[in-house]
């Protein structure tokens, strides 16, 4: 058993160096990117001799682009500088604490960065990440604390028509416990599906840390796919290893998904053990999933004690009024008037919705439904959803 | 609410544009690419007008490369061919149905297909992939049957002295069931985590389309970190954001990780309504994780009915033969005197470890274990442990 292997240590040291090859997918020179330097400012890197203009596409940038760069919204665009081997640099000002996404932008194509390995999907889309510590992104950190599970499930949704892939958060000690737990119901965007509040959402991080530090009530969460077309994220459905698209005539919303929440609520309540009252139920989504929980809130209107808009409104989706949404003023009257403990409602100051947001809080003052709003920089960007998950857990179950 | 907002219909229509650019890394059309035609021949296609050499490294390549490419090991290089408008091309022979695994080579540097938005990670690398369906891809695909869920828990090794990432998938039906299901323990190799099963495995797809065609018992999977200086996969793990390394001094088993199994089986026998018995508990891994099947069984020497060795030998990670691997022979024949019901072992003739597993061979025949010998065609690559898993899981747990 003495006798080292060394075919086997030579493959260890090939592979080594073709991984890092592999990140060099411009050059051949091993480089660094997203480096986060003493001071928080942030130093990009990218090998391209031909490029004409590289830029890059963050949302860190403050002024905010009208249009979204490769799928991300609300980001703005920070020139590069070629220096003369063709290395196109950047270096931020210094960077609050957070998790940031970003992309280049080569000639007007938008790429990911091949230095940085950290990549999250979103729906069809890959977006590079990287983390300023010591603040607000501590919150997004695995800390040596308890943690809770991620379960990838499918429920039979006999409304839709399909069975249909959910993601469920258990606190700590979930497993070896016999209490039941609230259920926070959260919901993705547009641009996104179920697997989005776990990745850019850093979901798992955030309720473990807060359960750690007191600040919120064990809870389960529960994430669905919100797009009534999908079974499941990008190759985990039966459609298999098939690109998806958003086009311009997708049906956002026929109300299937929101008249069906029910069987959501079933399964959860049926294989889990959730509190299965109104007093233990929140919802809350952002942009699609804000209008979502809108809606699904009025619709199921004695079923959510807790409802969370972030970035969204009543009427940010093509839906002509009727089935489900027809009524929707009285029925959030309805909603008021049955009680619950908190409406609350976030959107940053440039988020490309905040007009339909106030026609919402307009709507929501007309109807006297008492609620609280939160106001903050930034556009429509995940940033700002991180954020508001970490503001309103701590406000739920707390009767 | 029959009033449309036109500025979310234009962000949509924005989106969707935006979506399909970022996919075209190097130019800026709309490309497909790893189309699978008609008669199962697959196209592949990429514009890089001024690269000099593209080839496509992919584990279909007849012709295996003695290095990996790319962080692929096990891979054939096929040359495209570039039109005037400087787009590389090449269509394969007509494929075998199988889930592959592809990588381009361009002027020496690997790099992802940008027109292919399936990626899959392993460690720090970034592999497409495509399906050729109708045959035995079939058993990797989501089917209209029931799934079973992946759930991503936690445990805690004193042993290791650090909480430590487990993939488990229980099987349909096991959070309605008071039932206690059998465990197969299935490890990664080395250029893998706890994730490579989920991923590149498609345990919870070959399971669950196993038990559906009443081929395989139901049971759970247990799928650890086998990384002794990991906590979890990278962004997973308390270090953060930090790129993963592998380095040639990596040491790759010192027996912490052997030694401690006892810890997994632990957390999953009291966290999970698992039979805790020797006739219900397996273990199998793949290069690597092969290794570690066969010490950590022999180790825990009365614990495991089925042992499955998939493309590995003993001597296959730098360990120095003392602590918990002395005496390894005096171990396999202690093993094999407890009883057992199945020791598999599969290996594919072009296999860079063909030569150790021959010698594992060789010491079983010597310590007279009874084993089941599977060789098949191809070389180190995920095509084949698929095919091993669904091979082996219809033969566990059958008393």
């Amino acid at each position: 058993m003495k006798k080292l292997t060394f075919l086997f240590v030579l493959f260890l040291a090939t592979l080594a160096i073709d991984t890092i090859a592999q990140q060099n997918l411009f050059g051949g020179q091993d480089i660094e990117s997203a480096i986060v330097n003493q001071d928080n400012t942030v130093t990009f890197r990218f090998i391209a001799p031909n490029a004409k203009e590289v830029s890059v596409a963050g949302d860190f940038v403050s002024k905010v682009e009208d249009n979204p760069i490769g799928g991300m919204v609300g980001t703005g665009l920070a020139p590069m500088t070629k220096d003369q081997d063709g290395t196109w640099t950047l270096t931020t000002e210094p960077l609050a604490s957070e998790l940031y996404s970003y992309l280049f932008l080569v000639d007007g194509v938008a790429t990911t960065d091949p230095n940085n390995p950290f990549v999250f999907r979103d729906f069809a889309t890959f977006t590079n990440v990287f983390v300023v510590g010591n603040g607000q992104a501590d919150l997004y950190k695995v800390n040596d604390i308890p943690h809770g599970s991620i379960s990838h499930d499918w429920y039979e949704s006999k409304g839709m028509g399909k069975d249909r892939r959910v993601n469920i958060y258990t606190p700590p000690g979930y497993k070896k416990s016999k209490e039941k737990y609230p259920v926070l119901y959260l919901l993705h965007g547009y641009g996104g599906d179920e697997d989005e509040w776990v990745n850019f959402g850093r979901t798992a991080q955030i309720i473990d840390n807060l359960i750690a530090q007191g600040k919120a009530k064990p809870m389960m969460v529960v994430m669905p796919n919100g797009h009534i077309d999908m079974e499941a994220s990008p190759g985990e459905s039966s459609i298999g290893f098939v690109k998806p698209k958003h086009s311009t005539d997708y049906p956002a919303s026929d109300g299937t998904f929101e008249g069906n929440f029910d069987e959501i609520i079933d399964f959860v309540e049926n294989n889990y053990r959730a509190v299965p009252d109104k007093a233990h139920r929140a919802i809350a989504g952002l942009s699609m999933g804000g209008f979502h929980a809108i809606h699904i809130s009025a619709i199921h209107k004695n079923t959510f004690d807790y409802v969370g808009v972030f970035s969204s409104g009543h009427n940010v989706i093509l839906n002509d009024g009727k089935g489900v949404f027809a009524n929707f003023d009285a029925s959030l009257t309805k909603q008021k008037e049955n009680g619950l403990q908190l409406y609350w409602v976030g959107i940053g100051v440039d988020d490309f919705l905040y007009k339909q947001n106030k026609e919402f809080r307009a709507l929501l003052d007309k109807t006297e439904m008492e609620y609280t709003y939160v106001e903050t920089g930034g556009g429509h960007i995940w940033k700002n959803w991180r954020i508001y998950l970490g503001d309103f857990a701590p406000l739920l179950f707390k009767n």
